[in-house]
């Protein structure tokens, strides 16, 4: 459709169809079934009439149900106007890629956006026009369980993969490339640092940090043209998210020029009742309206409340048609106008959902996403024929992790199965223990399978249901059965070997010390048992880097590595026994930090240069560095490049993420790679929430963890010679 | 001195006489002994003149010592300008009281105003001009060390300590009133934030939350009349307080009219570089004088660089003399040029420091300060004549806490002693364990001791150099060799009364739930044995109410009563077993909430009545509540008003401490007690920073912990009757 006749349709609609566009309900409301209106739907308030104005629907998967279902819902609308699917389709449809922190941990935004591209194509050819991702909330708090949403701690790398991400879900033509699907951006904003890491808690932050280290991502993925953006469900300056004018008109439209659709969370409309700003449903459905919430979710506020704002002066009815214009104009730029049946497809459904190129590129994912944290020597297995594969991971198919929507734990490939693939082992298998309970049988037939052994390869973590949505823990060790476990394959003098499977750093205590190897391997995914095989075999050589650090304990959060160096800064007074900034009873740094990630072979750093000492405004600097693999084996590392501002306006983190370049060397191969410095990378907020450059000394790390680097300086100098 | 004088002072002075003004050493840069200035002082710059020119000192007591040093100092300085001395009293003098979270606990303001009275007069005796106290920085973080120089976790609370303590240290007639001194209230601001609960550390908050909850005590402190107020060392918004223009300028000064001293803390504005806002101490002194800091505590960036800097023209002159004449202004309030040896008296020293009247003073407020967690019926002690007396607290001095700056904990009576004075009872004691140190020797004399007695008095805790500056913890349990000693007392099945010395809340864990008796001591200063013994035998009955909420595990932290309800409160839908804020592991409250603490009697709520069940805007409301003591003994509670803002413009916490009146009753009387409510305490925060109220709905709570209180509403409305 043109725009115009955009424009006669919203004109040809009356008040209450057009407020039937800004409802989601969730399919269940569409089924043709006897009864699909009684009972708590009816409760709700929800009418036939009102499902038939509907403009879209979450939930609902598969080529055959989404045909019936838009078949029937344009029968029944008025005007004919399609219905917009949407679903959680997070980190792969029903081929599960690994989990956003891991795919983070890939530093391989490439390999991110065709993982996006796949779970488009899987959710396109089934029905799907929308799905609500990228989640690409920054986080510092493992306790929140929806850390495994996110790809970390920090605001570059996130936004690079925001980029990623929408581009892989979007394509450039999504009118015409039925392969694509919009991509819905979450949750915005600042809900990653929910307070106490409490789910759907509160979060408060200032001004000023919430655009330097927080909006940034969302900001990339709206560059990045996203088509919509949901609300998330916390406060920001004491106002939720979706009553928040300041966040939705100041920041999303006028600032960012968002013209996409604002959806809300799940209910978050009328949870305005809940959070204490609206004494009743009209009064939330004014807010939602008028801070820009477009498409209320699952409640009820907007088709009970719109018809009365408006009869009363309260709202113009110009707000509402804003409103349905982006969502019709979303339809349009699905093609669903001219063709509500977009994409979906009973044949090629079967043919490509799950099929073995997606798992391909899922295994491929795993394997770049599994973070090698310590290793003795003892891998890659050799010469080791007898293994005992032991722990509640060892023959699980809970490897894909939370919103993995149609994968499938049981028919996903376990730890067992891959490795009862590979001849050359000889393989003992005990579960020792259960996730969180076990028996004194258990661990003796795992003490027996040890003994038995060369090595041990404990699989152990959390389940699936311990990290995701309402998943907060205030304890993030491995549960004491496992630690348990740990202690008695100890006993056995056998070298370890643990992978751990967890959607959230872990507190890993003494394990860590005493395990021989460690391997995070995160929720890897559809084909993570067979990307394991291959890395523990060294078929494959780990390359991921952590991109949320692993704190030492529970109590030391947030540990992040851009913090500030306060004025007190412990790394610069090492002996001072007691004034600085520091706890008496644990270091500063984390056990594990962010970029932090071993391979099988050893790269060399040396040779930092500048092109030169000083970087006029318009002007570029070019940093390079030599990187060899001084090992006996192929292999992947990440070069990263940090940036600090040594004085500023406000305080600067003391090193930050500035690029990356993730490379592959042959044995005996060296590479020089270089990073560009220019103005803009300079930029940051100032007190006065304008983001600019000021003069003044930088200095450079460039290294293969933000705790390893080869460092240098700059001077920036601006054109016009203002100092700060 | 008249004000006209103090101008022509000013204009006699020269410009570097003026910025010594605003310099503060320690004293012992003023000692006659050689080689004062030689060494590190030397290194530091610091120059004879410099000394002679210094307008203030820092740590210096003793009457023979200030009159020496004045005299000195008299001599040295040209114009016979005193020096100003200032100095740590925080929780006293040398008659040490509770520290001030005890003191809070007391929630009995007229016995805190009381406690700075006798600080002041102590100190003041001994020549000390400024105190550095009350701190009142707002805390909910117990990993921070600090948290022991607060009131607690409650902007109301804090606000009426605040008040309390500047009226005590400064009475009504500071100049002539030779036994006050003036109060340097600390730490502007938000101190208490410092994330991760680390020391020094970054603060983030919104400007609404910080309006709304940190500001509100230092605001009570202004206007209570205090002179000076020292900068935090953390950063505001991006900025560290001690060069944040906006916090002490724009807050600080013109909203506040505050026209008192400011000073920096220690060593704060040359950490300025470390916080990475100055390049160099020349831009740290511009950017902490254009703040408005008057005084530089212990770096020389302003005797170092403001002379250039006025030759700079980077700043004015007057920007100096503004500073000046405020540090002589309060010279001048304390009556310095008429009496420089103001209230220094050697022989009253020796009569009223730590005499028996100040000392009464501090047991009884340590009694009040006590809280009562938890009691099966055991205490008080009635027909127990063999008591062991077990722990590392058991004979310890170390009752006075950090901060205890004349307080010699020698000196300072033990349990021990305490209990030996009382015939009525059979002691066995035993130490058990160190404080982080045992051995099995200490452990089997504890159990030899516990089973010889009816049972055991079990004294626990932090030393005191385990909270206070620089002592922030990850861990916050007891130390692991006293919990295996509870364990082993335990055992030995005898009943169990633990008495808990710390600076913080503790994460008390199995603890709490096997001890027969839970009483929080805090660090109970100088008299505190002789108090606890009083409280344990019944002779006094415990009162004291929690002021911070003490945290079921690490992990939980903040945790505090005044939270915000979210959009999905777990209290409201206790039986949603998923998406609702909460923890999978924790219940969401604290172990002991707010304002929790026991009697030995017990009084019962009842007949709840409000005025009206609607309050005009300038009408008010009464709230009246009876309240009887249906126990049989004596006993003081604590009545506690709660105010919960139902729909309001911000999200408004679940219930806010508005009122509380301590209420002393014997057994079978009662007692009607009032509330009044009126418009001003209805203001809040809105999200455009204005405090104002709104018409609509609040409900109050009225009981004897925030955890439990009788239950009303009413509708407020204003008069123009706009809604919000």
């Amino acid at each position: 459709m043109k725009e115009s006749e955009l424009t006669t349709l919203l004109h040809t609609m009356t008040l209450e169809e057009k407020i039937g566009q800004l409802v989601q309900l969730s399919s269940n409301f569409y089924s043709d079934a006897e009864g699909a209106l009684t009972g708590p739907m009816a409760q709700m308030g929800v009418t036939e009439k009102l499902v038939a104005d509907s403009g879209s629907t979450l939930g609902a998967s598969g080529a055959r149900q989404i045909i019936d279902l838009q078949k029937r819902h344009l029968e029944a609308s008025r005007l004919q106007i399609p219905l917009l699917v949407m679903a959680d389709v997070v980190h792969g449809y029903k081929t599960i890629f690994p989990i956003p922190l891991a795919i983070g941990c890939s530093w391989h935004p490439e390999l991110a956006e065709e993982a996006a591209r796949i779970a488009a194509r899987e959710a396109a050819v089934s029905g799907v026009h929308v799905v609500f991702a990228p989640m690409v909330d920054l986080v510092r708090d493992p306790r929140w369980g929806r850390v495994m949403e996110s790809t970390g701690e920090d605001a570059f790398l996130n936004s690079v993969f925001a980029r990623a991400f929408v581009q892989g879900f979007q394509g450039n033509d999504l009118k015409n490339d039925r392969d694509r699907v919009a991509a819905c951006v979450k949750h915005f904003a600042a809900y990653g640092a929910a307070e106490g890491g409490r789910e759907y808690n509160t979060t408060d932050l200032s001004e000023w940090r919430m655009r330097e280290e927080y909006l940034p991502a969302y900001k990339a993925a709206v560059d990045a043209g996203c088509k919509m953006i949901m609300t998330s469900f916390n406060t920001i300056k004491g106002v939720p998210s979706s009553a928040n004018r300041w966040l939705l008109r100041q920041v999303l439209r006028n600032e960012w020029a968002f013209d996409g659709t604002i959806i809300s969370d799940w209910g978050a409309v009328r949870e305005l009742l809940a959070h204490g700003v609206a004494e009743d449903e009209q009064e939330a459905a004014e807010k939602a309206i008028k801070a820009g919430v477009d498409i209320e979710m699952m409640t009820l506020c907007y088709p009970h409340a719109l018809e009365n704002l408006v009869a009363d002066g309260r709202i113009p009815v110009s707000l509402i048609d804003q409103a349905v214009f982006r969502i019709l104009n979303l339809k349009n730029d699905l093609g669903l106008f001219e063709s509500p049946y977009r994409g979906v497809d009973e044949e090629k459904e079967k043919e490509i959902v799950y099929c073995a190129a997606h798992r391909e590129q899922a295994r491929k994912l795993a394997e770049e996403s599994c973070v090698l944290l310590k290793n003795n020597g003892i891998l890659p297995l050799q010469g080791h024929a007898k293994i005992a594969l032991i722990g509640p991971f060892a023959d699980s198919g809970d490897l894909l992790g939370s919103w993995s929507w149609k994968g499938e734990p049981r028919d996903t490939q376990t730890l067992k199965q891959a490795f009862l693939k590979d001849a050359s082992f000889d393989t003992f298998f005990a579960k020792g223990s259960g996730i969180t309970q076990t028996n004194s049988h258990f661990l003796e037939e795992a003490v027996v399978a040890a003994k038995q052994s060369d090595v041990v390869i404990l699989a152990v973590g959390e389940s699936s249901a311990m990290s995701g949505e309402a998943s907060s823990r205030t304890r993030i060790t491995l549960p004491d059965c496992q630690q348990k476990l740990f202690a008695a394959l100890k006993a056995t003098g056998r070298p370890i070997v643990t992978l751990l499977f967890n959607g959230r750093p872990l507190e890993l205590g003494s394990l860590a010390e005493q395990t021989d190897a460690l391997l995070e391997a995160w929720f890897p995914g559809s084909e993570g048992a067979e990307a394991i095989v291959n890395l523990l075999t060294g078929k494959t050589n780990p390359s991921g880097k952590l991109t949320m650090s692993f704190p030492r304990t529970v109590g030391q959060i947030p540990v992040y590595y851009n913090s500030f160096n306060t004025g007190r800064p412990l790394a610069e007074n090492p002996q001072e026994p007691k004034y600085v900034s520091k706890y008496i009873d644990c270091p500063n740094e984390p056990l594990f930090a962010f970029g932090y990630g071993l391979s099988y072979t050893q790269f060399m750093y040396e040779n930092l240069k500048l092109s030169a000492s000083r970087l006029m405004e318009d002007e570029q600097l070019i940093v390079t560095v030599t990187v060899a693999n001084v090992g006996d084996r192929p292999g992947a590392d990440v070069v990263q490049l940090y940036l600090r501002d040594v004085a500023a306006e406000t305080v600067r983190p003391i090193k930050e993420l500035k690029g990356f370049k993730k490379i592959f060397l042959k044995p005996g191969a060296r590479a020089e790679v270089s990073f560009t410095i220019n103005e803009p990378m300079l930029r940051y907020v100032h007190s006065d929430l304008s983001s600019r450059s000021d003069s003044g000394r930088f200095e450079i790390g460039v290294g293969d963890s933000s705790a390893r680097t080869l460092n240098a300086a700059f001077d920036f100098v601006k054109k016009d010679g203002v100092p700060r």
